[in-house]
């Protein structure tokens, strides 16, 4: 890497407003759009037209000057290269408020995240039925998960059981995990770990309506 | 603003970074430390230490070169900071899946935001009960959100529903929404809107899966 100062590493801003212009493309694609300005684009999410070219210029320079980005293939570009132009396998562990509302979650199927896995340790909840899928015994990641090709876990547990249980996705060969857990899970180096806080959203409305001008001194 | 160069804002991913901070500094202060070096928590949250010195410099100079920052002191600055250093009246629209799982998470509260309110339209969900609430008719927003002194509205019904549901909050006063519908909210400019939208986490994932040395060309 550092034998070439050309490579950079995207950043999770970066991913984050990837994944921001995707949903955005999508809906100028509903609304007949065949192209977009870097202006439009910024002005629809609030951001600067210079943050938009500079993320785009990712995908090299397809931009026309005055005629701006073409929306049906700049949403397929973004796409591969977040990866959502294909399916993963997902299992969901834990089905209680949270774990129940993912598995209704049409946004994820959407995007290619299949929810292919549900398992619990609660003997009540094991061979339920949620939207087609058998809730299966935690116990049984090991064989499992494997069988079904699983790439991403996503932990609905308690805090107090989140570890565990992610211990055990890895153990099962799983290398990516969402954690809705409110705890900091250990994860080895080659496993990709991201914490999903629905707390987090709302602290930037706090932060918001205590700086009406959101502006500090530097 | 002009006026002032000294002045600048903060950006949408300094605030998600401080919201992340805060939540390094409470499990660091469980764990009893009580003074964290820049490179000890840009290690933490996988961040440079650049970065990390970048974004306390809001709060001035009171990291201690050698000693680092006080973790009690630095918390307490980004709770005010990011206003949860006080509690907000919270009004839930929605009681489907997503939103009976917000009304029972246990984060909301913990960073001082409590729901106050619990709407929906359907006959069969006004009047029962969720975690001590009872749910109110939406028809009943103009009044009982003011009567209430809500400050924030989470928006957790159906994409169809959602604008207008987002409008009548808007009229009742409400001037921070938190939506979990997938669709494009349209508000006023003095209305601040987020959206949650929990795909976007498992986009990070399978970004990194598919991209396993995340690197690209300039």
């Amino acid at each position: 890497m550092a034998t070439n100062r050309k490579l950079r590493k995207i950043s999770d801003s970066t991913i984050h407003r990837l994944s921001i212009y995707y949903r955005a493309l999508l809906a100028l694609e509903k609304e007949g759009y065949d192209t977009i300005s870097s202006k439009e684009l910024a002005k629809r999410e609030k951001l600067t037209p210079a943050q938009v070219r500079k993320d785009l210029s990712f995908f090299g320079s397809f931009g026309t000057r005055g005629l701006g980005y073409p929306v049906k293939q700049l949403m397929q570009e973004i796409a591969e290269i977040l990866g959502i132009n294909r399916a993963w396998n997902v299992a969901l562990i834990g089905v209680g408020n949270v774990g129940s509302a993912l598995v209704s979650y049409k946004e994820f199927a959407k995007q290619g995240f299949v929810i292919r896995l549900i398992f619990d340790n609660d003997q009540r909840k094991i061979g339920s039925n949620h939207k087609g899928i058998i809730v299966s015994d935690v116990a049984d990641m090991a064989s499992l998960i494997p069988e079904h090709n699983i790439s991403i876990a996503v932990i609905t547990v308690p805090g107090s059981a989140a570890q565990k249980v992610c211990d055990g996705v890895i153990e099962s060969g799983v290398r990516a995990i969402l954690n809705f857990a409110p705890v900091n899970l250990r994860v080895p180096n080659d496993v990709f770990l991201r914490n999903e806080n629905m707390a987090i959203e709302l602290e930037h409305l706090s932060f918001s309506l205590r700086n009406q001008e959101p502006m500090i001194a530097e």
